[in-house]
């Protein structure tokens, strides 16, 4: 695998952060540096793993710190884990994104007039493999959920790792139907209800909540990265994301190996983790 | 807590042992030396747990090894671990068994007319609390599922933790149907189906599936405590069952502590666990 990730701090505390290492050992942003795709001629995408599947820690590119490592989000000084909402245990795909691409705030989506969420586009992949947290892998782009997160789009981009065994059988979205069903008709219910437990509403889609096939996601997945090369280079505001890079050679954020370094150091060593707090495990029930 | 595990052998090997002791520190059999009731005039059990929710690997009671600790099953000298059946992960309760009862393969369960699966009755507490593997705890019953796996008749008991906070509201099967709404159509489904992966038609129940009340519950398990006394008196065949106790005053199998001392400590020690196999991880998916 030409990644790697090196872990600071302590797992499930504020100071846990998984910083990312290029083929060649050069720390790298996973938001900026990690090429978008892995092999563009086969629409093949990079994605970069946040949270394993049946894990319920909130991990994310932290897109607002230098080198955007992976950090357990937080609300209210706490640190964030998502319900199990029944039937589901935890994330029900490997979680996370596509590098090089970003949900532009200012810019409202073509396709459904909503506007972005200031992340790159999220991925859940269902392949039968358990990723671990921070895998980078090479993914096929089946088709894509419109979820509207408290007013904010915020894609789901269904893919399958490359790697999965069945992967040459998953081609468009109605082979998910086929081949995994049930699937796509959990994955909206666990987006619309996941955070209920927390006090929120349901969530809306737009579209109606149908999923979109591929070539409709393939072009999401595109405009995303029209809109983070806006970013990375400077002709869009970016606010208080952090867009320091070490790879990426006409970006005016690029700083230097030795610079990304002393970044990376100047992080806590890493410990052993705190235990997953019990009330984690609760189930939540609700009538459909 | 009144009782306590002492692990031996290294976790999911087929070495790997979980032997039980009692409040004095005495080597005890889960099987036969763990009263079933915690409280007999309020209704309350005890139940050893074997799987802990949402765990894959089959661990239970080895009923013909001496104390019968928790071993995880094996066949053709494979370890078994449960497929996960979409959209359940692992065991979807913590799963377990009540101490000192027995399904009688020589009797004919009076309910049903199938013989028994030579097993102590098995529990689903569906209290919030993951619990641990070994873990005795007390329990209300709620009512039963009358599965028929192979043709053997394999009482699935439903029950909660008295601890769970919401144990109180907890008093007969509807309670279940309406605090936890869809867990007992999870339940049916899952072991309908649980085999299936493994090759194994789906499992058959009794009463066209629908789950019996509280007080048949109740009246099934003591009707197996009765079949494990002749048992555990010499007064019914236990063929290559493993009867020996430290605690059955008019058992003929019982030994002395030092006896008992002696087969824990022939065990391999503890060591580190091997890491479950990664194939565990996969999803299967079937039309409903």
């Amino acid at each position: 695998m030409a990644f790697s990730v090196e872990e600071r701090g302590r797992p499930y505390t504020t100071d846990y952060q998984v910083y990312f290492k290029n083929a060649e050992g050069k720390y790298i942003s996973p938001f900026h540096d990690i090429p978008m795709y892995a092999d563009e001629a086969q629409n093949v995408f990079h994605a970069v793993i946040e949270v394993p599947r049946w894990t319920n820690a909130k991990m994310e590119i932290a897109t607002k710190e230098r080198l955007n490592p992976v950090k357990q989000d937080t609300k209210n000084a706490n640190l964030r884990y998502v319900a199990n909402v029944f039937p589901h245990k935890g994330y029900i795909w490997n979680y996370g994104a596509i590098p090089q691409t970003w949900e532009d705030p200012n810019h409202k989506d073509e396709a459904t007039g909503f506007t972005g969420d200031n992340d790159p586009i999220d991925i859940c992949d269902i392949g039968e493999k358990v990723c671990s947290r921070g895998q980078v892998i090479r993914v096929k782009v089946l088709g894509t959920l419109a979820l509207v997160d408290e007013g904010e789009m915020d894609w789901k981009v269904i893919v399958i790792n490359t790697e999965d065994p069945q992967a040459h059988e998953f081609n468009d979205i109605e082979d998910v139907r086929r081949l995994k069903p049930g699937y796509l008709e959990a994955t909206r219910d666990w987006f619309k209800r996941y955070k209920v437990p927390d006090g929120k509403p349901e969530n809306e889609f737009a579209f109606n909540g149908e999923f979109q096939n591929r070539d409709f996601a393939i072009k999401t997945v595109r405009n995303t990265h029209s809109l983070w090369r806006a970013l990375i280079t400077k002709q869009s505001d970016g606010g208080d994301l952090n867009c320091i890079n070490t790879t990426v050679t006409d970006s005016p954020f690029r700083i230097s190996a030795a610079e990304a370094d002393a970044i990376v150091k100047s992080a806590s060593p890493l410990g052993p983790a705190e235990p997953v707090p019990s009330s984690v495990d609760k189930w939540f029930f609700y009538e459909k």
